[in-house]
């Protein structure tokens, strides 16, 4: 059983690294972007069992600051 | 338009990221958890125009590292 999870930056939170990377396509001629977020993204190999609570529990607990951070799940 | 993309460290491409998780989510009391790697994702927000074809090359050309990591495009 397979979860995947992205962990964005709140909309409004600064996200240095993805302006870095904007700046940088743009210097290499990618003039078509207009704007870059970074995030994380975690696949987690569960064993049988596990539940989408759980996986919840884990963003809460370790995966996802959720002060300045939003986190989604897939069930897969 | 946007288009997102992941990238993720290639199969038997060692993982310390995804095996630190892996380890606090044990010490946590996450025992269901068997494997984590980690990845990055990138939300790219397009002009009118841009084409997959555009975001390949973003891609071979700074996004990923095609030596270690492996990357996929969604268009939304």
């Amino acid at each position: 059983m397979k979860a995947r999870v992205h962990v964005m930056l709140k909309n409004g939170v600064l996200d240095p690294q993805g302006e870095a990377v904007r700046h940088a396509l743009g210097a290499l001629g990618f003039d078509k972007v207009e704007g870059v977020r970074q995030g994380k993204v975690i696949d987690l190999d569960l064993a049988e069992g596990a539940t989408e609570a759980d996986v919840t529990a884990m963003c809460e607990k370790l995966l996802a600051n959720t002060v300045i951070e939003s986190y989604s799940i897939e069930m897969q």
